[in-house]
């Protein structure tokens, strides 16, 4: 029927609630979740000595004596790792997921499991010496691949070799002393946009990653939905051309092959040694390569060529994203990843096609908009899971 | 996190249990629900009193004293309808969903809701007068277009003129006097397939259905997904091909004007006439027209003709539902309406198609079946929703 919800337990409403408000109340916290003050009481003692909850003062008066404040603990600390193809984003936060400390450099993560996960526990001892925790509550990974959440291992990777059911879970767990929890790095980014971004508190929504490659997170009643091997949202490799390139692979025609970081990149090096385009003509000459960056950069100086290119990328995207909409009838999506800095252009393409293509009903209310965090939105997912993970297990 | 299930209440999970099983001894009930005993017998006393459940003789001895045996009341009758659009199929089922009568009629659903369901009240109360029942438990109702599933209307439905946000729900609780329920007729179908089909216990899978249009309905975790509008599922307006020929959407080559009921019939009336279609030719003579039953049996009689048909049909919805098993990564695809009479011809390409172009994490385990109920799946599911409604509301 649909009609039976899920209940959370009352320490993991009670913990979430902290973390997104801050300090509260004992009388606004037995308001807000509906509790008998005397069961909330017992169950805000017990999570005040287990170490997640502390006292914060006293709250301004509504009247009658005042109510203190409680607080998620200033000590807890959580890992937020952000993996992908070419890079390590590494932030410790707080239990409000504020960060503490923030790494980012490049990486490679075809050199491996090993030498990743020792360069990610490096960066993560880094931040011990220098002060950001002294213990970790939970760690948060993502990887750019398929992920079996229940295992925390990734599953046949496509653009990771030697990862296959590698325990990161496990390794994570062990080298830290804490619960950890793995997921694809498209999800996580739809984790921390509904967190802390545009998708705040909508609960079903897609969240297009464009970057080397192209993904979908997805959100449906609240929850993120990962299919019966945790591959869903794979749309980079949907066939849009079945006369096109080409793809990595082994398919023509799809999606990333056609619109993708690296496809846009040899589409504007082609534009830029076949004439025609200035803009991407004098980068070529500058650097000897041309990118994503350079269109975006292209376009905004109105170089016709530049911007063909990121319309007719955003036709493809918009054409896909029309049959998800159909099937799916998500009520928001948002586009992040690298190539949504190709802005506004990319983005009025793909309204243009979605809302031309799917139901009326589908989109009389549909928003197509741009990621609010940007590069950060992965960290945050990441941070958001960890927490939950940990709040999970305060019982 | 996904981790927190939905807790069904015991009196639903227990009237369930009695429908898909029928007469259980109270010991296998308490074994099975998890139950202490004495709430068990508390709550079976109180659906005796209610009617919902009575005593069915003595269990076979399992050692010790004898338990006894209970089952849904013989009394239950549920009213199932499944509204298509050229189609009414009605069905009066007791507790265990068995059919006590069943009548199908021709009925053109552009004629508008109340002369619909005036016939179907007339069919309801002529099952009454023939014995099928003295009273309904529920009547549960699909019909062909979008439903708010929370309101029991449809909402813009394309091809059922004056039917949008017509009451359908509460009319057919006024003429009754019980509960009611609406939902999209592929949903239903689905939802059947899942009761008594090749579903049966698969919690993610697509059920496709090919008939004078083109619909999904969709299970995910165990539920049927309608998304944000009650829209979700409508693939049959999916663009397969830009130069494609215009739809009736107002769109052109849309997956249901390449290869549907309509689609088909005309692909295959002009085949008749332009030759190289024996089978076709003649049978186009005899009845002055050709429809998908005869490009059938044309391909069983090896007419070259009917079967590039078929293949082409197949390989056109083959080539969405691979964007789809990408996009959604469900455990079954289930392939039924009027068009799955095309049989094996059409699932071998589907699958052919579907096998080849999605990421093979996903089709490693993937049935692509057909439907077990055929024309019966509709109403079937519109009886285990009327029996879920009435059980809901035994409390």
């Amino acid at each position: 029927m649909g009609a039976v919800r899920a209940v959370e337990p009352l320490h993991l409403r009670l913990l979430r609630l902290l973390r997104d408000n801050g300090a509260v109340s004992r009388a606004e916290l037995a308001d807000r979740l509906e509790m008998p003050r005397p069961r909330l009481l017992a169950e805000l003692e017990r999570l005040v000595s287990l170490g997640y909850v502390a006292e914060a003062g006293l709250a301004a008066s509504r009247g009658g004596r005042r109510s203190t404040l409680v607080e998620l603990s200033p000590n807890l600390r959580f890992a937020a790792v952000d993996l992908g193809a070419s890079s390590i984003d590494v932030e410790i936060v707080n239990g409000r997921l504020e960060p503490v400390v923030a790494y980012a450099e490049p990486a490679d993560i075809r050199s491996g499991p090993k030498g990743t996960l020792l360069r990610v526990n490096e960066l993560l001892h880094k931040a011990k010496v220098d002060g950001a925790y002294e213990r970790l509550d939970a760690v948060g990974i993502g990887v750019p691949g398929p992920v079996s959440f229940r295992d925390g291992v990734p599953v046949s990777p496509p653009i990771m070799p030697g990862w296959d059911r590698f325990p990161v879970r496990e390794l994570l767990t062990r080298e830290h002393g804490c619960p950890a929890v793995v997921d694809n790095d498209v999800n996580i980014m739809a984790i921390g946009e509904r967190h802390g971004g545009v998708a705040h508190s909508v609960d079903d929504f897609l969240f297009v990653k464009i970057g080397t490659g192209v993904g979908c997170g997805i959100y449906l009643g609240g929850e993120v939905y990962r299919g019966t091997d945790g591959c869903a949202g794979d749309i980079g490799h949907i066939q849009v051309d079945s006369h096109g390139p080409m793809c990595s692979c082994g398919n023509v025609g799809c999606l990333e092959a056609l619109f993708s970081g690296a496809a846009i990149a040899k589409d504007a090096t082609a534009a830029a040694r076949a004439g025609g385009s200035p803009a991407l003509a004098e980068r070529l000459a500058a650097n000897g390569s041309v990118t994503a960056v350079d269109v975006a950069e292209g376009a905004i100086e109105g170089d016709v060529v530049c911007i063909r290119l990121i319309r007719d990328g955003g036709r493809r995207v918009g054409g896909v994203l029309a049959g998800l909409v159909s099937f799916a009838n998500p009520s928001m999506i948002v586009i992040g990843g690298g190539l949504a800095q190709l802005g506004h252009i990319l983005l009025a393409e793909i309204r243009s096609v979605v809302y031309r293509r799917s139901l009326p009903l589908a989109t009389g209310n549909l928003p197509v908009v741009l990621s609010e965090l940007g590069s950060r939105a992965g960290v945050t997912g990441a941070a958001v899971l960890a927490s939950d993970m940990a709040f999970m297990e305060a019982s």
